[in-house]
């Protein structure tokens, strides 16, 4: 039960019906009972674009299903970055890992030691907590601030946790959960700071090709420091043309430490899929005109997530993301506990991620993914609604100052 | 320039040319210029099996290529292994792993902790150490014994390293390079032993699928001991399908310990590839046919190869493979030094594993993958053949005693 993408106007976050989308055996699909609708984990609801479907039914012909080389792929990420960023890291330090999850965890294993302080601004991805657990490195959770217009870095707590001896900043970048997406100015106090306290930077930039016409992304390697020289930066397709299940992201070196990413064993590397590989050349090579549909889409989705808020829920606060399809949702107003997102799961039937996986600073919030037809993001919003019915709703919103402006959204 | 999957009767090992496997991207054909015969990483040359091939073109139709969740796999795969080995593991207990590198190494930080011993017979799969390693664990070699009739295992070397203080033993069955298939008695006698010294068993069953008419496989975690109750065993579709790039492995609890794998966290499953996934399903549930159709054309490739080697390169030693495609060469006798791999590649453009990798016991060694259409088998040995000529070939074999009767194969 295929819609055309595209067919009705609204790109590829419309092409499949709900039934359809139900016959997925991703994580998004296959974890929640059907009458739960799935706004959590990052996958998009999108079909694959034309030259990925092509590059993977070309290789199910050639029975191209052995262990994965990065063959052509630093070369056209590199294209890419340069076209998109005006970034041309080199291609031949790059290395192929299996995600950007597991090239963290390579970074982590070059540059720090056992028992290593690693800085995370948080709310944090979660399993950057799981991984950097497993390793033995101790995550220093450096809380974004939270003004009444949004997020941002907090470079004195940022200073302070360097100064107490970080050996590694983990830079997310664009931001997730918040869609922060860090102008270089601010990029370049990170780099003086973690070059006046010898912090290393390992760039997550998975969700750089998401971000909305109105920022830019700024690839932390690409200033002129000595900091973003010795970056070590992951990046990949798999957010932005939805290809998580094909296990494919790249290492890449900062411009000074060129061979450093050579130590990463070949065993790493074979980790990798080698359908994703395929599927990112394609992607990067010449999937940005899918790209540029479905980012209108997702504008589109944004600006309609914000005012069904307003109008259905409107204790609950948001700042509108510059990147990424991830909305986080401020929602401590509603006295739902630490654990908004399991009330709505509850008592709505809608499933978003839980805040508190995201370090302390997620306590009372929950992240909605948008990257659906925008029908389901208003029932989303219903349902969340919906949910707030059947529970003890505060009439008072309190007032804790720290909550911005939910307008914005 | 594809033939059609066993239209002359060789079946899938016959399916392409050599034109169309130099397209593909996986590390067995895109690694060596195209003057090399690649022979050596355990990739296949052959067409995926159909049900693989449409549930693969369903998924992209789909759009489904979000991250995995283990879905049927289990349950499919608990079937398969009760109708081909009478075992029927519980599903429940079963995790998805990346690939069954990732599911032993899985399994190390669940049974062991950061210096302990593992013992692993040698010549073994060249990963085993990197990964070991990684992880803090002690590899302790524990060499196969090599008489008159092949390999075997030596049970008192075994018994003298597990009393020397293992806490694991990483069993290797079938055995990857010597295509060893372990009869239900050595099992038996290797699970006494782990059980006198309070070992526990790790069991690679990767290659099972793999096993000739004339041998069995038994699954150690199968047995009626202690030490297979509490055994984890890793299996997977990659290797008797050729998808090892689509990265999907299952780690199986023994039945005393089926809660054990759920300290696994959940971050690892999702390391595994959601096409895989889908394809290993369709191997287990419907890949049998197809099977068999490949396990007779490798049965026909190791007695050409046999053949070949006698009439060829008669100092070269094997030992005809009870499982697997891969053949294990004694060329000790040829006296090219730790590496005759290097030789074979450098003087006769064919490329083989080189036996150093899989420990001491491998110095002199090489393996061959006999996975392709018999005519590159042939071209193969050739190529051996006319290395040799190029070289210092010793007229005199020098009588070490310790080798077999090379007429076995
Ligand atoms: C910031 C960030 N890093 C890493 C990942 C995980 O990427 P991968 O699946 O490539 O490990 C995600 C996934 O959503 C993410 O948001
Ligand atoms: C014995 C053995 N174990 C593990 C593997 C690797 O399997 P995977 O690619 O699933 O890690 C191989 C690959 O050839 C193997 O021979």
């Amino acid at each position: 039960m295929t819609r055309s993408p595209g067919a009705n106007g609204d790109g590829p976050l419309s092409a499949y019906d709900l039934d359809s989308l139900r016959e997925r055996r991703s994580v998004k699909w296959a974890t929640y009972p059907p009458d739960v609708l799935p706004m959590w984990v990052a996958e998009m609801d999108t079909p694959l674009a034309e030259p990925i479907a092509s590059a993977l039914t070309a290789a199910i012909r050639r029975g191209d299903t052995g262990y994965a080389a990065a063959g052509r792929l630093p070369e056209v990420y590199a294209e890419f970055a340069s076209r998109r960023y005006g970034w041309r890291p080199d291609p031949a330090g790059m290395r192929l890992v299996a995600d950007v999850m597991s090239g963290v965890v390579e970074a982590m294993l070059l540059t720090t030691t056992r028992g290593d302080r690693v800085v995370v601004n948080t709310p944090a991805y979660p399993p950057f907590f799981v991984w950097l657990d497993r390793i033995g490195r101790h995550i220093v959770e450096s809380p974004l601030a939270l003004g009444e217009s949004g997020y941002r870095l907090d470079f004195d707590r940022l200073e302070r946790d360097f100064a107490a001896g970080a050996e590694a900043y983990l830079l997310c970048s664009p931001h997730n959960p918040t869609g922060l997406v860090f102008g270089e100015e601010e990029l370049a106090t990170v780099a003086g700071l973690a070059d006046r306290y010898g912090v290393r930077v390992i760039a997550d930039e998975i969700h750089a090709p998401l971000t909305y016409p109105e920022a830019r992304h700024v690839p932390f390697a690409s200033l002129d420091t000595a900091a973003s020289a010795r970056a070590i930066t992951l990046v990949s397709a798999t957010k932005a043309w939805n290809l998580p299940g094909l296990k494919t992201a790249l290492a890449v070196p900062g411009p000074e430490t060129p061979t450093e990413l050579a130590r990463i064993p070949e065993e790493v590397s074979v980790r990798a899929g080698l359908l994703g590989v395929l599927a990112s050349e394609a992607a990067f090579a010449e999937g940005e005109p899918w790209l540029a549909g479905l980012m209108a889409g997702l504008d589109a989705n944004r600006r309609l997530l914000g005012e069904a808020l307003v109008d259905k829920v409107p204790a609950i606060r948001w700042y509108r993301p510059q990147a990424t399809y991830l909305a986080w949702l401020d929602c401590r107003a509603l006295a739902l506990g630490a654990d908004p997102a399991e009330v709505f799961l509850e008592r709505g039937r809608v499933a978003l991620s839980p805040g508190p996986r995201f370090g302390a600073a997620g306590q009372g919030f929950a992240r909605l993914n948008f990257a659906t037809a925008p029908e389901r993001v208003a029932e989303a919003v219903d349902r969340i609604a919906a949910a707030l019915q059947t529970t003890e709703f505060p009439r008072n919103v309190p007032n804790d100052g720290g909550l911005g402006d939910r307008k914005r959204g």
